[in-house]
């Protein structure tokens, strides 16, 4: 079959692998009907993490269950399926208190499983999910093509916004800042709507992001940095500060302007991996300012937000604005690089 | 008067003061029946806050009302008074979410107010206390004498510890472990009981402070510090870690631990002032362990607090195992530098 495999900064193409087998009795074999690339593809596809040698990338995907190892009870075969981010077993005791991201026998796609085992990664044509009845989560019918989009992307990104919401405790009424406009932080922008936050600021200063935050139901779009975007945040709120901040990007600046935004006694739900984080310690003390979320346990929101889609109260999937057959995975990577696209839709 | 007076580390005097009069309509005047020393006035007295000049001390006092000023509504010469660690105006923005603690028109005991005249230190004979009706929290009578030390203990680290478990989140059943055996943490553990923790674990290698804990409710008591307590709580809790961590201490390593301890997707609630502490920013990210509290708004839980006192649910007086007349204050400090008192109350 053809995967993605990213050989060195800059250089990502698709190529023939092995196909997958069940190698588990709690395996599935998933033909990916679509997949994505990710923001946090993009550390490695930069640089920023290293690259040491060859590796299988994608960890976003849907598709149709093809075939399943005699332990797996809640699957069969043709069923349309939405995989998380990681895989997990969904019973561990991190897993049923929510933290599926932490599952003791879960791991990330693309890289061998506890058994030694490639867990394919979901840019490619078909995937071995291992754990798959703790992992998959499964619609009833195959859904309409147009649904498709929305569905991939509960795959992380509106998973991931909708934790950096849940993490921030953001509340009916609330005041809500949103540090970041990729997906993540757009989909953050819709999971505090669908909170019930009355003023939700989002920072973007790039039209079609400011676009579809406003169409997610932003009602401040805020185009400043840094320590001017915290004071513009104060002006709109008259000194206060925000009720509940998300923070959807990761860097050192994202965060201290996240940390600034936060009025006393609120929290910072953060959801994008640290690079060149250093916390404020002092200043989250005397303001009472907190921290939390962490690798998103986008399984646990799934279907929740699966009925959601289905149901047609949230659009997710208007956050790709590329769609390229998986054969141009390259010009996939490169648009959001260039930030010539949000974020990209590959079709297998 | 008589009040306290830092002049530099491990030099505390009682010494005569000018006497407090009404200075503003909003003021009242107390005279102070109960004052203590707290573990955060130990940071100067030994020296790791700098003390550059002669410094009036003491937060934490109870007394009996004096005088009033015309604005003052709630209080009358005569009334029983707890007075939190910090005076606030009890209506700003910051104040009506519960962070009493960063009132826009509050201050702290033992220097001036906003505008410029000084809010008496609490280790002295009376007291000025700005925005009374805000700050001041009163019984409906003249309490007993046995209980003066328990509605003392609210001033500070009963609020202090109870905000410690509020931030982390301490639900019904959970396993809780409290860093710290300091006055605060044992009031942590004293507030994780109230909240119904099913086991708490209380660090702690000092027997009488170890007596303690477990009069508060501690199931379990832990010798080790650092990695090695992280261990053996990894291990009563079967790897898992414990729900909620309470960080009662402030310094690099009583945090480090407090975070080890924590499972996947816990709170650490800390109220320690910070020396030295660094957050471990990519394992919190990885576990989803984050950090809430600050410096208490004891203010917020004072009338629910007091409520538990008078119906002698709660008795956190129990913290005091010294206590001498105000003109041996220098050997409340000593003692419990000396660590032969867990902390000291004064009778002025």
């Amino acid at each position: 079959m053809k995967a993605t495999i990213l050989h060195a900064p800059g250089d990502v193409r698709l190529e023939d692998v092995s196909d997958p087998v069940l190698a588990a009795p709690t395996d599935a074999i998933v033909r990916v009907t679509a997949a994505c690339v990710c923001g946090s593809d993009l550390w490695p596809y930069r640089g920023v993490n290293k690259v040491t040698r060859p590796t299988r990338i994608g960890h976003e995907f849907v598709g149709i269950v093809e075939e399943v190892g005699p332990s797996v009870r809640s699957l069969r075969p043709g069923d349309f399926v939405i995989a998380p981010f990681m895989y997990s077993d969904n019973s561990c005791p991190h897993c049923q208190v929510g933290i599926q991201s932490r599952c003791r026998a879960g791991g990330f796609w693309g890289s061998k499983d506890r058994n030694g085992v490639m867990a394919d990664g979901g840019q490619g044509e078909y995937v071995r999910v291992p754990l798959a009845d703790g992992t998959l989560v499964s619609t009833r019918d195959v859904p309409d093509d147009d649904v498709v989009p929305s569905l991939l992307a509960l795959s992380d990104v509106m998973g991931t916004g909708w934790h950096a919401a849940v993490a921030a405790g953001v509340q009916e009424g609330d005041t809500v800042v949103v540090v970041g406009d990729g997906a993540v932080g757009l989909c953050g922008v819709l999971a505090a709507t669908r909170m019930g936050a009355e003023r939700i600021v989002a920072m973007s200063r790039h039209q079609p992001r400011q676009r579809l935050a406003l169409g997610f139901g932003a009602t401040d779009i805020v185009a400043a940095r840094g320590a001017a975007a915290v004071q513009v945040v104060m002006q709109l709120t008259e000194g206060v500060g925000a009720d509940a901040v998300l923070e959807c990007v990761g860097t050192g600046e994202s965060m201290s302007t996240a940390i600034g935004c936060a009025r006393p006694g609120a929290t910072v739900g953060y959801v994008g991996a640290p690079h060149g984080v250093e916390y404020p310690v002092r200043d989250m003390f005397e303001r009472n300012v907190g921290v939390a979320g962490g690798m998103a346990p986008v399984r646990q929101y799934l279907p929740r937000l699966r009925d959601e889609v289905l149901a047609g109260v949230i659009t997710p999937g208007a956050v790709f604005d590329l769609e390229v057959p998986l054969a141009d995975v390259a010009e996939a990577y490169a648009a959001m690089d260039e930030r010539r696209a949000i974020k990209s839709l590959l079709r297998p």
